[in-house]
């Protein structure tokens, strides 16, 4: 088996520098003291931005220039891109370089790195970190964005042992905590506690935004309202790429949920108001009983 | 025409002494100075820290008893219980008081209070004070609750005009500033941005709380589930009452939902990544720019 890059990495990529990217840059840099950052954003003002603010120490002019002398390569870009990045990343990859990821859906990233990184796949660590992304843009990255926050890696069958330890490593030594599962597992939880309310607050505004009388549904709208759609205000790029890259899971998921819609309908329809409370309080202690869970 | 009370009032009654009628009682007795409030709470222990707490004066032994010598009577209690302390209300009403609410729901309470009032029926103001109500009781009273909130009166072709022009004075003696609108378009309204997305939220948490597995979902749920079910964390018998009371708007406001639902079902199955990037797009801006709206 071909060497691999050795703990700790000494030369980091970063292909899109923005809060994740540029998060993990802060947190690995401080995590092992010395780590040259070498970093790629197909937004030059941003890339400036990053390299004004430390984030990373080299803005380089492409892809693989940047990848060129790393030991360490992390795709942090819409996962609707990364298979055009993998691509431009594969050529200039070293032997030894391990590659991972940060995005939201594993699957089709799985899939897209399997296709472009040929014999270097087995160096590929899949991974996604669960961290809030409320703000975006290298301005909002921070050292301690992933401390006591989980990381999910689903390695595949393919995967090399000693990419994925090296990865779990960073990723703990940035002071997360990391868990492993399935590819399938992974896009079929977040399928459901991520990527579905996202898509079911974007619905709610677009029903009240296309309204003839729109104004007036807003005007009266309050906390409640805030709260179920502060989601709705998330990047639609980003959130159109999720769905594409999670679309199985995403139509099974709408479908299921429905259900719940009929079921609610049916309640209300024959006024059954024990079976609405039950309903609403099997519910409630749920979500209290989540809200409590360290 | 027999007299009806005037401004302003000097003696309160409360039904239901919780975070709403509390803080009325509160924020009134600031408002004018010189206010007696009797209150009253089919939970003894609430009534005592009501009393306790200073936010009445006294505490009666039942509804009749507190409503007696009050100038206004404010019913405070579950939408679903307005009825039946309506007419509790009725026999025990002076000839001038006033009497009013603060539901969520208007249509089924203005229907109770026509037939339980009888003549009295004119002198009833339907109100409701959008605030917040993350907490609830009368330990989570204040009296700056209903500052620079909207409250919303829908008084009926029947209801006079003085007290009308009553209960807006003491609304905006409290710090809020009062809209009226027909009882229809306030059920259609708080229907879409209130009662939809609680019901939309507590149908998430029970998809997901009634899986086998429903341990893993929750937990790798993070902050974009936090705020999307904050809501499912509400009081099972308000939301009972309120959906029972808004039934009708409800159940077309559902259908309605499931037009969008099937729509991004439609969008995914067609890989139609441009038009979803354009659904969410909409929803952002509109989301955006309501939450710049001062």
């Amino acid at each position: 088996m071909p060497g691999t890059a050795s703990l700790p990495p000494r030369s980091l990529a970063v292909i899109g520098v923005g809060l994740i990217g540029g998060s993990f840059a802060l947190a690995l840099r401080e995590a092992v003291g010395e780590l040259r950052v070498v970093g790629y954003d197909r937004d030059e003002v941003n890339l400036a931005a990053a390299r004004h603010l430390g984030v990373v120490d080299v803005a380089a002019h492409d892809i693989a220039a940047a990848v060129r002398e790393a030991d360490l390569v992390l795709v942090a870009v819409p996962v609707g891109q990364a298979g055009s990045v993998l691509e431009a990343v594969a050529p200039a990859l070293s032997p030894t370089a391990i590659v991972t990821d940060v995005g939201s859906t594993k699957g089709s990233v799985v899939q897209a790195a399997r296709a472009a990184l040929g014999s270097a796949f087995e160096r590929y660590v899949p991974g996604h970190p669960i961290a809030g992304a409320e703000h975006s843009g290298v301005r909002a990255a921070r050292a301690d964005l992933f401390q006591d926050r989980a990381v999910v890696l689903t390695p595949v069958e393919d995967t090399d042992e000693l990419p994925r330890d090296i990865m779990r490593k960073c990723w703990e030594a940035c002071g997360a905590r990391v868990e492993e599962m399935s590819v399938a597992r992974h896009d079929a939880i977040f399928g459901v506690v991520s990527h579905l309310p996202h898509l079911l607050s974007y619905a709610l505004v677009y029903d009240i935004a296309t309204r003839v009388d729109a104004d007036t549904f807003f005007r009266f709208a309050a906390s409640g309202f805030r709260d179920f759609t502060r989601i709705a205000a998330s990047s639609p790029e980003m959130w159109r790429d999720i769905s594409l890259a999670n679309r199985d899971v995403l139509l099974l998921e709408i479908a299921r949920y429905r259900e719940q819609l009929d079921r609610l309908s049916d309640l209300l329809a024959q006024e059954d108001g024990q079976a609405l409370e039950a309903y609403f309080r099997l519910a409630r202690e749920a979500r209290r009983n989540w809200n409590e869970t360290p």
